[in-house]
């Protein structure tokens, strides 16, 4: 018998749908719908990112990623904008209608943040991170949480169970590649892995095709594969000039190549009836 | 610099078509075809085998598998009917029109094979048995390369560069998923994999859903990821009745859902320009 | 050029040695000295922690170890006394006059608990949580830093540059098994990166056999193993009771077990000159 | 329950102890035992092999290795003298009068190589080469079977199992390292397997530690981590001059350090009470 409860179909037979009350209209995640989020990995300044939300916005994506706290694995990388960085946030929200998914790595930003963003994300450093964990579960706003690097299938739905069982419901599942010995891509998506967490759980899964291969020229055939192997949606990383991108430039698309994502996804979330949201 | 060179797209930029000589009509793998191999993962009987081949020449599959070695982890397992079953292929061939691939595991068996069967297939547990690769290099005849299971895309490719150094260039890769942590799928199916090893190579490539993920339940959702994201065709397992087979039962797809596997297919190749070999 | 700085032998090239000023005699570990760490995995009762407390002192043990938060995959699962147990630690301590490391898995425990502990551990979950690592950098207390269940050795040293360069150079890395593909253990102990960390960093280096191996029959040949290869001391799970133990029981000595380990320790700690601390 | 059976202990408790009959006296693998095999990764030439087959025999070591056919990624790289070999061998078992160990890769070999070496050694590639385990399951000649790069516990022991069922009960298990995500070594060094294939099965269990590690100065301590585990000897690759060697250089000792390797295992060994057979 599978460990977890209240994630299983066993426990909720039909499909949870996330409704996200943004600035604007009301965006959703699951059955049904096709969710393209996108943006920037960090939000780097207010020109570069309000000009990149308004792109995005144009484009066709759903809801705005941007990261104001990086985690980093070296400590003298780029640690992201921190607080300084929500102005803009609320600036991209305003002038967009879009909501936005930020990256929360401390349970003490929660009330600091709670204002400014639309859904939590949790990283896959942080996926057990049960102190965070407990926190927004405790909190009414949706919660996308990213699959750890090497964490199995069942300890990520039991990740998930801490946040039902703390009483939130609203969250989106995110498949962001696994750590194997393949050196060619920079993690291994794992499409299994979207297969089986929908039929084990009610719960939306998306994937990040970006962190999943580290290479911009494979995050649209990713992206195909995920959306024809039932996912809920994608979380892509768009830059306007990924060369000088201060953090994932490699892995980022431009706008231009995000156009062509969308086109290319939509043809095929159709054949799955899946509403592409405009 | 990549330490592969023929199989490179450096060396040869164009697509490698493998036009498969067969008792019927030609069947072509590679850029601008979606071919369909299925069978049941070991010819079992002349009565079981047979009924399956018509019954998968009727429901669109372009090349037949079926297994007379097989490699079993345990001694003790069944080990597949070996040169007794030649005749059923023969037979299988004649009264479907269709081409076979069978697994070789020795290479002492070419001779034997070489006439009754039109694809080679080398396991994944072999892909680094040189001695296999230096024989099947001096053939003329496909041989279908499947990646080793904690092989990596190079390695893999290197492997194909030992049978096209030896002078065979009819080379079908397969991916047929990787072993990872992840126990709740029987391998992780290696999307990227695809991808990079069709950026990176002119030759074809194939996905095995069946082997990769160990489940039935998933084979068609996998399948149809593969095709999105730009594989060339698909190696599935069909049996008459799952429950009853030797080998691989839990993972075969029965006939009426292989119908359904295409019919999704189907779809999203048209999407890619992808030929349906009817 | 590897990527981390202050941990490097480049920068540093003799061996950092930790002095832990506990409740007794300080206790050192780093080159010249073996170090044992002995504790049950959870403080469970005041009764079950004490009396442990006293026969692992009467055994050679050098410091104890025990768990008030337990970081548990599943939410159903116990998880700890929590501040609680504080008291308990404190009259172990008493007691024994050893000092105590136990697991801090949110930063703003660090306060409540800085009067009770000697050695602040960060669990493998944790090992990228970097706002606790931060703030770790900033305490004046060693920290044990447990390898990360998939971290490279790259991450995990560069887990501890943020705390040498956050200003706390008194770290002692903690090999504790790595997740792989082998599933009779519970995770792969990684000898090797002990010998490479000891090479790389001047920091310390010790192993826990016993959530590497997850089988108690294992702990002592592996413990054996890590000595023999340089590793400056062990932390291990001992429990009065294994079959009754809250949580790890399996993988937990007991005291009579645990007393051999010890004997078989000291024997080739002194081929490599290591001092036992008694 | 598990899968094997004549491998297993519950099948034959005691200890296996292997007699090789060699040129000279015999040399034993097995409990009670630690057993040196040494030699450089390939025959180069007449030369190099018997310079250093003596500087081996003076040093200590109980059987040397060679290998005349090389398994090598790329079809590029040196593939090793073949036949043409044969007689060096001979030559150095004459003069030294130890027992030699060589890799066979095809099973059409066997009557070739078989009166010119002490040991067949199946490869990690190979070791699920069922025809070559079959072949040699039915040779009086004892086997030398590495685990596969990704191979569990359980399929190493399985393809023993292949071995002694088909009559050869003269099986020597080789640990040499599996494949994870760890780049800084080449392989991880599994000192857990060695504990547990021990504890499972009655064959004796060495360690390969230079191709486990990858690098010349981890291949000592993770010897001695190796014996200390419980291993029965050890298989090394020692070479006159590594900076020349024609495969594997850089995870060649040098004589010296050769020395320096035996004379650190043989205090471990006689702590285990194993004796070092000169």
């Amino acid at each position: 018998m599978r460990p977890f409860k209240l994630v299983s179909r066993d426990y909720k037979a039909e499909d949870t749908v996330i409704k996200i009350e943004g600035p604007g209209r009301p965006v959703f995640v699951g059955q049904g719908y096709c969710t393209n989020i996108a943006g920037s990995c960090a939000v780097e300044s207010p020109e570069q990112y309000l000009e990149l939300a308004q792109i995005l916005k144009a484009s066709g994506a759903n809801m705005l990623r941007g990261g104001l706290f990086k985690p980093r694995t070296s400590p003298y990388s780029f640690q992201g904008m921190g607080r300084e960085g929500l102005q803009i946030l609320d600036e991209a929200r305003r002038i967009t209608g879009l909501p936005v998914v930020t990256e929360i790595m401390d349970l003490h930003d929660i009330d600091c943040l709670y204002d400014h963003v639309d859904v939590f994300q949790v990283g896959s450093r942080n996926m057990q991170n049960y102190s965070l964990l407990d926190a927004l579960g405790r909190v009414n706003k949706p919660v996308l949480l990213k699959r750890g690097l090497s964490a199995t299938i069942e300890e990520w739905l039991l990740a998930a169970e801490y946040l039902l069982s703390g009483g939130n419901w609203q969250v989106i599942l995110c498949e962001r590649g696994i750590r194997t010995f393949e050196t060619y891509t920079r993690n291994t998506v794992d499409i299994g892995a979207v297969v089986m967490a929908k039929e084990l759980s009610h719960l939306p899964v998306i994937v990040d095709p970006s962190h999943a291969t580290g290479k911009w020229r494979m995050v649209t055939p990713v992206a195909a594969a995920a959306i024809a192997a039932g996912a809920d949606g994608l979380m892509v990383e768009v830059h306007q000039d990924p060369d000088r991108a201060l953090s994932d430039g490699k892995q980022s698309l431009t706008p231009e190549n995000y156009l062509q994502l969308l086109s290319r996804i939509e043809a095929i979330a159709q054949l799955q009836n899946k509403l592409i949201q405009h």
